[in-house]
């Protein structure tokens, strides 16, 4: 049995949509972000770091333990055989859109989302950095997917980590710059539509609402 | 040939570093950031998102691009059999360091060192924010140290990535809280003592001093 600790976040819901995708069987171990529940000792056992998404796959012996989405995906991925080519220049194609996710989308949405919703004072010019260069990052993605279906070739791991920060930053900075991307509007509700991603959000959604009370 | 586009800065220093331990033939494209250059068309037609690393492999064919550190890294350790184990448990402990990395110090030191010495006015909050996150996950790394000689089994591509923002943040972040990161200072001697690490430093200084003129 998988076991998956996570939380409904753009981060959280990554490898609910791979494990949906992929048909493995797993559970949910809900880990409330917002009660700390991701710093006590148990969880900091499996994922030092604090954080969710953590993995622990119970199948066969000792068990493997993956934090870190990016990580995640890429076990699964090669546990599966699926949305992550062996061999050949799509896997690197694939694996350069993902570490772009983890390295971009991610941190800078997140640090937009903090200095607009979270930090006890508004400070323009932090608000400012971090909606440019996130609208700079969506942008690349956007003129990537101009003559594409999806990120690298199949639908791949690429699109399925890439989803959930690129429908959180559409909508946050809705108004603000992100019209023109049409070309990821556009791909967000290929994606979005995937029985296995509707699967996911609902699951999630309804693991939260269980686990909240 | 290899072609490497790159700079010297902590990020653009990790493929240098892999190409040296793996003794593979290379040249070094320097792309100068100060000056702009990772923002020209022919640079953007290599890595649309206008960041340096990223790599071209001229053997054979068509060739390979790869841009992101992490993905370079990996597409390296498959070609030549090293510093990623194929299979097992190791596997995936080396790529959630990996990806800790491009994930956690290197977004997080990089908004410590701008709001510290780049923006226009120093904002504390900002600049406290990162410091203390920047400093919790250099604990994180220095926890994990504490009874291992490298981040994941044998020395491998998560020593490699995460050194230089490791080295960087140890050295910025220099009487704020580091003193105590006994395990992380040696292990940052005992990747910075290596052949290869002081072949690509030496190299990657060379070619920006011939390319400063
Ligand atoms: N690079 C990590 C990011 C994980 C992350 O930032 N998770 C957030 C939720 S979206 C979290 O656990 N935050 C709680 C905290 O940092 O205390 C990944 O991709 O797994
Ligand atoms: N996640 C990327 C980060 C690359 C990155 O941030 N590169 C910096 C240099 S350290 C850069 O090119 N900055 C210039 C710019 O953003 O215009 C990677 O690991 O390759």
């Amino acid at each position: 049995m998988i076991d998956l600790y996570t939380w409904q976040t753009p981060n959280g819901e990554k490898p609910v949509l791979m494990l949906e995708e992929c048909g493995l069987d797993y559970r949910l171990e809900m880990i409330d972000i917002s009660a700390g529940e991701q710093k006590t000792p148990e969880f900091l056992a499996i994922n030092p770091n604090g954080k969710v998404p953590a993995l622990v796959d119970r199948n066969g012996g000792e068990g493997q333990t993956v934090f870190e989405s990016g990580a995640i995906l890429i076990y699964l991925a090669e546990k599966t055989g699926k949305f992550l080519t062996a061999s050949g220049p799509g896997r690197y194609e694939t694996l350069q859109w993902t570490f772009f996710q983890v390295g971009g989308t991610g941190p800078m949405l997140g640090q937009w989302h903090h200095f607009t919703n979270a930090a006890p004072d508004q400070i323009p010019y932090a608000i400012d950095r971090y909606k440019k260069e996130s609208l700079r990052l969506l942008g690349v993605l956007d003129d990537h997917l101009k003559d594409r279906e999806w990120l690298a070739g199949e639908y791949s791991i690429a699109d399925i980590i890439n989803f959930g920060w690129v429908r959180s930053g559409l909508s946050g900075l809705k108004g603000e710059g992100t019209e023109t991307l049409s070309h990821l509007m556009a791909w967000t509700e290929r994606v979005g539509s995937r029985p296995a991603v509707k699967r996911a959000i609902e699951k999630l959604d309804h693991a939260k609402r269980a686990k909240s009370g």
